[in-house]
């Protein structure tokens, strides 16, 4: 008898997990469609590809709702106790997504994405012209609609409940023993490095031919072991990855007077796309087919960006090849001006532009704002004057305008609450990991004075993609490294990357 | 009550107005990823588009065959008689779509699309190696495939059904009496030609850099009126005109030794693309916004490849443009040597290669054997014997072995039967638009001297594409030049065009 429920469970999860894989290629044929939207949609275009966008959402949503996918859920929890840990991964995840396209009514729906259309408009334009009043009443809305949303759904917190949507199983009180430990570490760093009086010069960076650009960072991204066979990059106003673990598409920009933004951008991007093409296909659809959650992701994409891209062993293998491209540019530039103009610092007002030091203040700075959205102690209306405060403390710096200030990231001009958090966390987390890959890799400062990336990728592919969304955040992390969530290794590695940058050796 | 009635109907006809625009919009999604598999596809990604495509193919189905819209057909034509021609014609295609798509079990049309997909790799590979005994079984599948859809829509005519599913309302009858009376025709044409001792020389296209020929093709491109706010040219291994009117994408292929590949493909392209773009998006979905078949779609692209590009007024406006794009590899070239490279006639085995004169022979050469295979006067096994007979009786030529001869084309491999004669009689329909333009629009060839192509445009726009479909291929030709559809209007372009090139002066 038991062998036979046995029986029956199985064919019930395997009938439902083939499901959640169609559901999967549908929501891949929206990723196309995404990425072309970035990377080749004529300009007329954009009203038919948001009908098209539109069409697509319904008819995902259709899908993904189905009573079938109810009753085969309701039918496998039924027994939950037979289930395996993954079954349980896979099974709390597709309820999950289940429950939230069932509970929100179409409508409600259809008129929140109709008002973020909106409100990004508004946004655009008030950032333009530095107009936070006419802004203000869509922000109103945005952040009434999340609420709204958070209700529906009956969450107990509804900050927590957008946080969760990014990062699964994060909350606000481990956030605020992150961020409350990290914050005065990062500020004796930062002092630190702006006292210094030799600052590195960014100047050199002039005139780099973006053909020679591309070219070099395609090295790049290919020794890091980015396969073109299942992906591309290409350029687009605004460096991302999408599509699909088969077909994973990253997007970069350049600048001639700014190299290292490709550069980054690219390495940034591949972390992300490394992530997708390293998740497991053949559970595509299903938790262990999925990222741990937004945090995780970021912590790969920072990895490779900064603790690899940013390490002098990266440079002494790269930097001949580099001088190679670039051999006017760089004549009269030394090996040390070259790698702290790389390593650069300092205070800016755009969180987009920051430096990875500084930049997890810009993210403290809007996690107490959004916070304080949610349990209402600042209204929408107060935000300008309590974000120049906030940013005055903790980042030192006031900013000029509104436009510098409140309105300059575009996330909640579309209801985007709870995501700014994954970026620091990413940051901790990577901090955390590296200090564990160092330890198991004794070689890794030689194998990347070689340019081999391979072993740290394997290692990248065995403890962290290969495992899709067994855990979550915490968990996964204390599994990985052996030790609880921690901001000491951030700070360690920060500290061991630029204090010897800006102070007298 | 008559008014009332009238209503119902207004109101049943919107809705289902309103669905068929919908499935237009789901319909150019799938035309998104299929310019992207051709485009951009990592070569890996392959099998995750495959999958794409079944699962896009199944929902676009699922879509189009709802009830809703069977119960809305039946109640709209229930009342035909109250209709306006327009929407007889609209509901007429609507009905046709709909019935294809619930006749035909999705068992069978999944059978059949795999079918189609397999015989295709096994024709890539017979061609290469020269292999008709192999493939042979795959095209004996396909040729059943094809007769038992045709015998699911209690078709009295195989062949015809075929053929009407690529051309509406065309039949085997018009196209023997057509193709009949060019035959001889273009025989005396061909042998004048082909004796004429001084033959042009295309030697001379050799080593016209890429970027060149994009660069030039582009401005001619634009010139046409192609709207690249709404458009894209790209690159593929096989010139092609896809996507939406909204949204419309062509590619062509380069070659350093042959530009006026790239050149005539992209004229060739831009005259589809210009119909797709001039067709009411108000009506998408429906016949009003529908090509009247792909003979008049063949129509646009020849007229605007053939008698507006291998025109001696074109070239006067181009060849100034075109030596300072290409100065070296012109410099000795004089304008009438370019110009009668331009307009080489000559036997060619290859169907794809032929110039404007000899293609209608190759298009007749398959249509008898088409209808052979059809009719079961000649078997699969028996094509090559019969094709080469066929291709020396009709071509002139016999060829060498099957790889050029009847495994040359790839449309049998896929079960495309009854497409070809659609290129063939778009030269002749081009052909007779073509004396009509002429007499409607005097300063044609003044307008060619000078760049213009707006007034041929602009007719274009208003006498073809913006009608949609709502007449077909013969009642569409004649309303639109008065006349019935005849080969004498090809026939005499032919001569006008080519006599003078081949006959001393």
């Amino acid at each position: 008898m038991h062998r036979y429920i046995n029986m029956e469970i199985h064919s019930d999860y395997q009938e439902l997990v083939s499901k959640l894989k169609r559901l999967d290629r549908i929501d891949s044929i929206g990723a196309v469609i995404g990425w072309d939207e970035q990377v080749n949609l004529p300009p007329k275009s954009s009203g038919l590809r948001s009908e098209q966008r539109a069409v697509f959402t319904e008819i995902y949503h259709h899908e993904a709702s189905s009573t079938e996918i109810g009753d085969l859920l309701s039918k496998i929890e039924a027994v939950q106790g037979q289930l395996t840990p993954e079954q349980v991964a896979v099974i709390r995840d597709a309820r999950k997504d289940y429950d939230r396209l069932t509970k929100i009514p179409a409508e409600f729906a259809a008129r929140k994405a109709k008002s973020e259309s909106i409100s990004f408009q508004a946004w655009l334009k008030a950032r333009k012209e530095n107009d936070f009043a006419s802004f203000q009443p869509y922000l109103e809305e945005q952040l009434n609609f999340a609420k709204e949303e958070a209700a529906i759904m009956e969450a107990e917190h509804p900050y927590n409940y957008w946080v969760d949507q990014f990062d699964p199983g994060m909350d606000c009180d481990t956030i605020d023993r992150l961020f409350g430990a990290l914050q005065p570490e990062l500020k004796i760093i930062v002092e630190t490095i702006l006292d210094y009086p030799d600052q590195p010069d960014t100047s050199i960076f002039k005139g780099f031919p973006i053909d020679s650009q591309d070219k070099f960072l395609r090295e790049v991204v290919t020794s890091m072991g980015f396969d073109f066979g299942r992906g591309r990059l290409d350029t687009a106003v605004h460096p991302f990855c999408g599509g699909h673990g088969q077909d994973t598409r990253m997007t970069t920009r350049f600048n001639e007077d700014n190299p290292l933004d490709s550069l980054s951008s690219s390495m940034h991007e591949t972390g992300h796309a490394l992530y997708e093409q390293g998740l497991p296909d053949e559970f595509a659809g299903t938790a262990l087919g999925t990222a741990v959650g937004m945090a995780v992701h970021e912590s790969q994409s920072r990895l490779w960006e900064n603790q690899v891209g940013r390490s002098r062993e990266f440079w002494k293998f790269w930097e001949p090849k580099y001088r190679g491209v670039f051999p006017q540019q760089l004549q009269d530039v030394s090996s040390e001006t070259l790698y702290r103009a790389i390593n650069k610092v300092g205070l800016t007002p755009i969180r987009v532009d920051a430096d990875e030091v500084t930049y997890n203040l810009h993210i403290m700075l809007r996690f107490e704002l959004e916070r304080r959205l949610f349990d209402g102690s600042i209204t929408t209306k107060e935000l300008p004057e309590a974000w120049n405060e906030a940013s005055s403390r903790i980042l030192g710096y006031t900013p000029k305008n509104d436009t510098e200030g409140c309105m300059q990231d575009v996330h909640w001009s579309g209801g985007m609450f709870g995501y700014f958090p994954s970026y620091c966390l990413g940051n901790i987390v990577a901090g955390q990991l590296w200090y564990t890959i160092r330890d198991q890799i004794p070689q890794l400062d030689e194998q990347f004075a070689t340019g081999n990336y391979q072993p740290l990728l394997q290692w990248l592919r065995e403890n962290v993609h290969s495992k899709g969304r067994r855990n979550f955040t915490l968990d996964f992390t204390k599994e990985v490294t052996g030790k609880e969530l921690s901001t000491e290794y951030l700070v360690r590695y920060l500290k061991e990357r630029y204090l010897p940058l800006y102070t007298a050796s």
